[in-house]
């Protein structure tokens, strides 16, 4: 019987920012099968609760942090008899991204521990096959910010231009030249100023918010 | 028990070119839900016989056309509980690429009867959620082309440049300009000119292959 049914699971890459360094949410596993290996957060399906991929990776993602999750999206799948020791098994992988002032907000209190790492880095040696998975997901993101799509959801309500390339840096893993990211992103009408700067009297910062309902696609 | 484990298919858009113009496969469905319906081809993993979603795919394909296709990527999936009759479902989508010299090589004396179709027209009304999937994997082809990626999966074993640029016009649904197109594509390691031409000896047209091993992805 379960030969004929695979296991559908969602695996969650939620990416946020901690200063100015990107980072990835882990979990450690507290059940079997790979106890205590650390993972990509993530469950499987329930038909009889969820209405699509999408929200079965909303309620897992609300199971381990406390704050509304404002973008998410799906990466690819991973599939086959081999990736999970209960059996031939997929799993839907999408990343998902949490604005860099609500890192701290994450419920580091619930059964399983929670990490935020550096998911550039190697040797995380994650449970399964989510080294790949987190790889993709990686990739993915940077993917779309090399082809110029802003990541305003992992910005505060109010930000910098300065603020903002920094997170772009962070993901990219390199610096952006100030002055060709300014007139690159100045006057895109998905950035609205705001009546208000930070900073001294001297050299006052602008601030800015995201217009309602921006999307994280190409826009430069 | 059929709430608690998702039926989970797959289903397949294949592109080719059919004189100068972007075709896409559909078949005729013989059996419920939706019989006599147009719909992708697609079917139920089988994780007795499917190695992993994307053998799935093969399979199915195998099935419905007697060459071998060279190129087939997921695009997304399409999951709930009402997108088919029989019950909680997950469609992994994918797209793949014919040779345009093999487009009349596919088996038409099937049970279910096929048909290439323009898939940019409207009004379809395929099976299931299927003319959002038919968008869903036309959209992925054009943004592909629109970032550079050569379709050269679509191409015979020998072509012109000319045989090429029609190709990624009738992807994109708009002309290109020649100057530009040779410029950007001629020095390409991907293409690989072979010792001969076509046409008569007042202008001769060089003839290319694709270089072993080259991939669908941005190169120019």
């Amino acid at each position: 019987m379960r030969e004929l049914y695979p296991t559908v699971m969602v695996d969650v890459a939620l990416f946020s920012i901690e200063e100015n360094a990107l980072r990835v949410l882990l979990v450690q596993r507290s059940q079997k099968p790979q106890a205590h290996r650390w993972a990509l957060p993530g469950g499987i399906l329930r038909p009889e609760v969820d209405a699509s991929l999408e929200d079965a990776a909303r309620r897992v993602l609300r199971s381990k942090v406390s704050v509304d999750i404002p973008h998410l999206e799906e990466v690819c799948t991973f599939s086959g008899p081999g990736r999970d020791p209960r059996g031939w098994s997929i799993s839907v992988l999408f990343f998902a991204l949490l604005p860099r002032d609500k890192v701290n907000a994450v419920i580091r209190d619930k059964v399983e521990q929670v990490a935020w790492v550096d998911p550039s880095e190697h040797g995380h040696k994650l449970a399964f096959d989510h080294d790949a998975m987190l790889a993709a997901a990686l990739g993915e993101l940077r993917r779309k910010v090399e082809r110029r799509a802003l990541p305003l959801h992992l910005m505060p309500e109010h930000f910098t231009l300065t603020d903002l390339q920094r997170t772009c840096e962070a993901i990219l893993g390199h610096p952006l030249d100030k002055g060709v990211f300014r007139r690159q992103v100045r006057d895109l009408p998905v950035l609205v100023p705001i009546d208000k700067t930070v900073g001294g009297a001297h050299r006052p910062a602008q601030l800015y918010r995201a217009c309602e309902g921006f999307e994280f696609e190409s826009l430069r």
